[in-house]
């Protein structure tokens, strides 16, 4: 197959777009798209510091790679969880980021939950209360207080991570299974900042999982190719399954679902733009500082403190 | 396994209830679950006249043997849409219809394709200029005009139909998967009556299809087990598969999805007492006089008039 735009011979054939592309309009063809993405939905422009979460991941570093190549002021930020697995996978994923900084001599913040915490993802998991069957949740809490934090200590005006598309609709899929208001509420390529949360942005959430791979791939960005051992058999991976099958049937289901919904979006929810976030009224933790949709502190420090009493406790 | 009320033997085994029973016990539970559900959506009541959409399948029979139990006062709708494949689609499962309420006593009008439009659906589809490949567009759209018609023509208050979970869901999930604000807004236990347009109710669709299956079995039924021939291959069983995978994962999931929807929903649509139907304006349509989305003859008119002068061209 020849590219579409040149002689060469395609290394991509996307069905869903009708467009098969060489190496080298590939990976024009990925920035213009993020450009574009980043226009489209007011994301941020190239005045304001953004922060890119890294997880030494295909996704993260492509998108960190993107947002550089497109002169955007960027850092990243590594979350050391302590995860292990057959593949020391922690250790593993902050090599592959750490080299991708230093190799482009870009800003890499290094948090650790030992450090914040004093403890691993694992170890928070088994000593709390939660539900034990769920580290996902618990991750993505520490996740999103470290990443407020960091943003607010270094002034960064923007965080940005690198969910694709694949991400997004196994997310609202999800969320229409459970008809999760709130969340489907929310669910949007960027959520602005207000009351002292960071502006949060996607610029990867039009683009499928194998585009991404293919930009990381043929860029030659080194990235850790494992998953999260705990993400293993998740709901998510699971739902990501079946919205393969979909897509399989008919080629484009994905992105047509995640459009349509972003244009429903303001019917459904009309007051969309008052309503953000969701929550009514936001406190500030008591603790930390960081905002918090209930009063006294929030769910991050309660967390920290049951951990840390518990192993008084041991 | 032993039944929940009784010493005998479970016959079936409900895990997203946790409930298994006997024969008895399951039939007796099918006909208090129906009530409780015509109740709780205040479908109808003993007084009022039912018209039943009977298609000579599992569900509809099942429905009609189970409103008559419980002494409402029903007749019943076939439509012999003239489909043949290799079973003779139509004549078999009207014979099916027809044994069932002489059976019983019961009053079935017969409405014909050919007597009413000059053809079958088969014919029909061939020649109208509508899409080929979705020969269920066109008979939804005779079957919704003829329910609307008889139930006028001899006083019926209300129509029900057969669906049952699995169909109601299967619906649901691809009107999500295209955002569909109109449909999702119509999808309901109970549609009332409005300019009109017939009050409809589907008094199983808390039903899974394997509990309907088991009462017509148990209640020794006779109905036409072949699906439509057209069918086969359609959105609808495909989403039905994927929809049967999930449940498989989660016993409980269909109803849960559907039950959550029906619980977000005012949530979703809060003016919807005041939008039923959404159509703002309904016209009476210029031919037949039944309520129309259009100015001039509504979509039924203009399909009969189209498919009969393409066969005075011929």
């Amino acid at each position: 197959m020849k590219c579409r735009k040149c002689p060469s011979r395609a290394v991509i054939n996307m069905r869903q777009h009708k467009l098969a592309l060489c190496k080298d309009h590939y990976i024009q063809w990925i920035l213009d798209q993020t450009e574009k993405n980043i226009q489209k939905y007011k994301m941020f422009t190239k005045e304001e510091n953004i922060l890119v979460a890294v997880s030494g991941g295909k996704d993260s570093l492509a998108l960190w790679d993107v947002l550089d190549r497109l002169g955007y002021k960027t850092g990243g930020l590594y979350i050391h969880l302590g995860i292990s697995g057959e593949n020391d996978y922690s250790n593993q994923s902050m090599q592959f980021a750490t080299k991708f900084a230093n190799n482009r001599n870009l800003q890499l913040h290094i948090a650790n939950t030992v450090d914040m915490i004093g403890s691993t993802i694992p170890e928070i998991t088994s000593l709390s209360r939660r539900d034990k069957t769920k580290p996902c949740a618990i991750c993505g809490l520490v996740k999103r207080h470290t990443m407020n934090a960091i943003a607010n200590d270094f002034n960064y005006d923007v965080f940005v991570t690198g969910h694709n598309l694949d991400d997004e609709v196994a997310v609202l899929f999800n969320n229409t299974l459970n008809w999760q208001i709130d969340f489907l509420r929310r669910q949007s390529p960027v959520l602005h900042s207000k009351a002292g949360l960071q502006k949060k942005a996607k610029p990867f959430c039009r683009f499928y999982e194998r585009e991404t791979a293919a930009y990381a791939i043929l860029s030659e960005i080194e990235y850790i190719e494992d998953e999260c051992p705990f993400a293993v058999g998740s709901t998510t991976i699971h739902n990501k399954s079946i919205l393969n099958q979909l897509e399989h049937e008919h080629a484009g289901t994905k992105l047509s679902y995640y459009l349509k919904f972003l244009k429903a979006k303001p019917i459904l929810f009309p007051n969309i733009d008052e309503d953000f976030p969701s929550m009514d009224d936001l406190f500030v933790c008591s603790s930390c500082g960081q905002p918090s949709p209930k009063e006294g502190k929030c769910s991050y420090c309660r967390l920290v403190e049951e951990v840390q009493s518990k192993k008084l406790l041991r």
